[in-house]
């Protein structure tokens, strides 16, 4: 099969017999909530041809053409009472003989949306695809493709992890209480330089043949499916490679933004919200190009905002996807962005999305969300964020020294902000990802403090993701040479080691690894930690205590963020505490015959289970 | 008159002859929006009595006892045709004589109020009248009175400033461009120690008779409405001083917060908008006492509410307050102050009041505001605050390195989030005041970085407010020895020099001095600094440049925090610049006659009027 999917990559690429190289959206659905479907119709000249329908139940609204006599954008109305089926598009021209293609609707199958949404009661797991594991070596190097490296010393080459080599690991994945998987990008990346991490797609209905097409995907998910684990598709609506075909040949100028010289975003989030911001700046931030590979797209054209939404549409119907991540949330257009958000959730009222805020403060990260206190305007929609503001503040609680609004007081106040949001229970929480150093390295390799901030990630509010790797203590920094980006160890055959194994780790990877897997367990088991609501009380000498309670459950959580251990005396925490006298020790399974005082070790974050 | 003001003082706290030793308000007026006002009676036992009241128009409604029989609470109803006059308030008892006393209603003055309301077209100066300038050295010590101290060399102890001083030296502000008076209390504090800063008062209706008590004040609010400016009288909701009447015999144990052993608020504003605050925490933030001598007012009690709330129009009734300042704003329960705010706004919909917010964070101090936006369901009905997010601004972007997230960007980031506001003109942004250290002195004695602050303050948005002294170059830090309190030398008699003239200052004091007072009278003369747009422009290599502007008038202003002057490229500025092609440097008077490139001196902040 892998064979085939190459074959039709390279048949999509260099076909050139056919007066119709691409139809995209590759095929629709009948029964859909909008009726409305925009073909684009790519060939040579093709804008010549008048466009016949003749099939129940859909309708030739409008056939358009553009500046680039090669593409035809045909509006089709799909009425409710058509029928699954193959539409035949013919292709007129005074003269010529028709020329007839088949166009696939199909029905819509609702059990691929069985677990739709991604929420609180999740953990995340974020895999570099190439880099987690190579279940099918062959095919590492495409031929015909722009990027023929294959070098595992680089971290700029590729290494050949696929889309198979995540679903040879799922058992690993759900031993350790996963239950969603955020892939950076999977579409085909058919750049020459640095195609490996996926934000540079040069097409926008195939997954990547280096990772196994679109059947590879169509396997993970079903398997995922199978466990109960969500799939995540991480979207680009700013930009695509400088290489996908709508980029190379143009349908009009205005397809992507134009300047005189390469003109790089200013990469401030701050023109969006400022009420005093210079047009020109704004101008910059949006329209400027996030890199010299990355061509920003033009999200005023309306055949783009149609073409780009459309394909996230047809992946959600075709593989089942339950949760989107938007990169660059903030580099995009807001308006285009409600738009985009109004049009999936008319589709998918299950579906969630959250975006990628690498933004500073937090009126800024609200500002993007469903924006209904702070928006201007703007309701983007947007459930939740990566919430770098909590990053921030559990990395300054970790290594910090407390102070009147240092170490652990950053982190209550970052969540005493959280009436800015509408759910903050929404916002992604996590120590690290693929941009970012590795959480073990941030904290100095200190162990003490690796499972203090895990114990963290799992017992607070929102959505906890995990980079691959952090459960078995990978390390490094992100800058300047990108060893955050290694080969899970394991993954490729003969690897020195197989850390997706208790036998292949060493003592304290199996500590680190048992460690995550308890906590993650117990969250997936418990939901006073996912939806449970939460108590927290101010910092006081280095030592912040939150609360998670719901009807059934109540857990504390005592972070003792100093280098010595306390007795802690309890009375202060009483309305937590509430009617409880002992607890159990979640981590350690040690059960605690009295509340009063509780012994909490240097640098740690403990977790009790009231009882 | 002095005297007089002395001998009625102790006559009202010696007097025990008399049933009744106090009422209060003191009076009220007729025609008011409100027609309700609650009188507090105060009298040995006086709650035995029962009241009678037989004046056209005028309704007792109620006649309230409460725990102490010291106290009697009268529900008057003043209708539309009542006329002023005196009030005969009958006190009955079985088998005793009546005891009658007068109260009067006053006709109302609209003259008092006409300059009411501050807003950005106004310059704020704060006084801390102890230590401006002693106008009366009668008034300096009183006898009876609790703080004997008179001793210029401690900054704990009176120095003997009063409002005569200020009188004295409206001039010398006039000409400085000041258009509105600040004064730290002026009420009555008459506490045994520190009683010279005046956020303990011991009385409600009569200001401090070392400060020259309600004729003195009456005397200056005259002569300062002569000259335009106005007064914004400070306002303390959140605490009394332990020497208050209403505490020493408090009308019922709930008049203040009670607690088993003294417990000091934790200053945490957090608790008022932390979705998952503690009950605990907020029970001590807004119910611990702000320290031992500044009892904790019960803003839950209605006659607390009432007591309070009819002391502030008095105020305004009585003398012609143009505007407020809040003390301690956060340390208040908000459902009160929300109600504090109507009554105001009901009685005077053109003051204006801010608020002290010395919290943390935008969304934070926001939050204090007209809350329209993120209020969780208080309107505040306050128009601004104390822009501590703004100090903390300037203050990086002076001492501050230029980064990407730090130096002038720091300024640039905190008016990017004015969205976070109704209404971000009605801040007062400010260099330093009585609590913080002096300017000069956060500046590191810098002379270039105190002009560039000051051209900040007097052209950025928002009312700009000066602390004492500021503008002759005074200096020093707050910790630890308070010595950001000292006198305004030439304020006293024989002392050795006098700035309040040019030929007491020095030629360093002259240039300070005239700095200021070249900008604030450029921008009292110029609504383009008021009320202006703003526009701003993302800071580059250390430069951050914006634009005032309306339709008259465009100034561009210009910080280099570098220390090297710069040739600054204009190019970028273009939506700022528009059609101007020359410029006037407001502070030299210089012409620009090209505006493509201007020379910017290292550490400073231009200020150009384009034409």
């Amino acid at each position: 099969m892998r064979i085939v999917i190459a074959i039709i990559f390279i048949f999509i690429h260099l076909a050139s017999f056919a007066q119709v190289n691409r139809i995209e959206p590759l095929n629709w659905w009948v029964g859909m909530n909008n009726p409305n479907v925009q073909l684009l119709i790519y060939g040579n000249n093709i804008s010549k041809k008048t466009v016949r329908i003749d099939y129940p139940g859909v309708e030739l609204i409008k056939q358009q053409q553009v500046e680039n006599p090669n593409y035809l954008f045909l509006d089709l109305k799909i009425h409710p009472d058509a029928k699954a089926g193959k539409v035949s598009l013919v292709f007129q021209e005074k003269g010529k003989k028709d020329y007839v293609k088949a166009y696939e609707l199909k029905a819509r199958d609702a059990a691929k949306r069985a677990l739709q949404g991604v929420d609180a009661s999740d953990f995340v797991y974020l895999i570099m695809p190439d880099r987690f594991a190579n279940g099918d070596p062959s095919n590492d190097r495409i031929k015909g493709m722009a990027d023929q490296s294959l070098n595992r010393d680089s971290m700029y080459h590729r290494h050949g992890g696929d889309l198979q080599g995540i679903i040879n690991n799922l058992d690993y994945l759900e031993e350790l209480g996963v239950t969603a998987l955020w892939l950076n990008p999977v579409l085909t990346n058919d750049q020459p330089l640095t195609s490996y991490h996926g934000y540079a797609n040069t097409e926008s209905y195939y997954v990547d043949p280096r990772f196994g097409g679109n059947e590879a995907y169509r396997k993970l998910i079903e398997e995922c499916h199978k466990r109960g684990i969500k799939m995540i598709q991480d979207l680009v609506h700013n930009h695509f490679g400088t290489e996908h075909f709508t980029v190379k040949d143009m349908p009009m100028k205005d397809w992507v933004h134009q300047w005189d010289s390469f003109t790089k975003t200013n990469y401030r989030e701050q023109v969006h919200m400022d009420p005093y911001a210079a047009k020109a700046d704004k101008d910059i931030m949006l329209n400027g190009w996030f890199d010299r590979h990355m061509p920003d797209m033009n999200q005023h054209n309306p055949y783009v905002k149609n073409y780009i939404t459309q394909s996230h549409i047809w992946w959600v119907e075709e593989m089942g996807i339950d949760g989107f991540r938007l990169d660059t949330y903030a580099y995009n257009d807001l308006g285009f962005m409600a738009e985009w958000g109004k049009a999936i959730d008319a589709e998918y009222p299950k579906m969630t999305y959250f975006g990628e805020t690498w933004v500073h403060g937090i009126p800024n990260q609200a500002y993007f969300t469903k924006a209904d206190k702070i928006s201007q305007g703007i309701d983007t929609k947007l459930q939740g964020v990566t919430d770098f503001q909590a990053y921030w503040a559990i990395n300054e609680a970790l290594n910090g020294n407390f102070g009147w609004m240092d170490g652990v007081v950053r982190l209550y106040n970052t969540f005493a902000s959280d009436f800015m949001y509408e759910d903050p229970y929404r916002n992604v929480v996590f120590l690290d990802n693929h941009d970012l150093s590795r959480f073990l390295s941030v904290v100095g390799e200190d162990f003490n403090k690796y499972k203090s901030g895990i114990a963290w990630l799992l017992t607070t509010r929102g959505i906890p993701q995990l980079y691959y790797g952090t459960e078995i203590l990978m390390k490094n920094f992100a800058s300047p040479d990108g060893l955050v980006r290694e080969d899970f160890p394991g993954g490729w055959k003969n690897d020195k080691a197989n850390k997706f194994t208790a036998a292949g780790r060493t003592e304290k990877e199996n500590e680190a690894f048992n460690y995550v897997k308890t906590l993650a367990n117990y969250r997936k088991n418990n939901p006073v930690l996912q939806d449970g609501k939460m108590l927290q009380f101010i910092p006081e000498d280095g030592i912040y205590v939150y609360f998670r309670y719901n009807d059934d459950k109540r857990v504390m959580v005592i972070m003792n963020s100093k280098q010595e251990s306390v007795k802690l005396q309890t009375k202060r925490y009483q309305e937590g505490i509430g009617q409880y006298t002992q607890a159990t020790n979640v981590v350690t399974g040690a059960n605690i015959e009295n509340l009063d005082e509780l012994d909490i070790p240097a640098v740690s974050t403990q977790v009790f289970e009231l009882k």
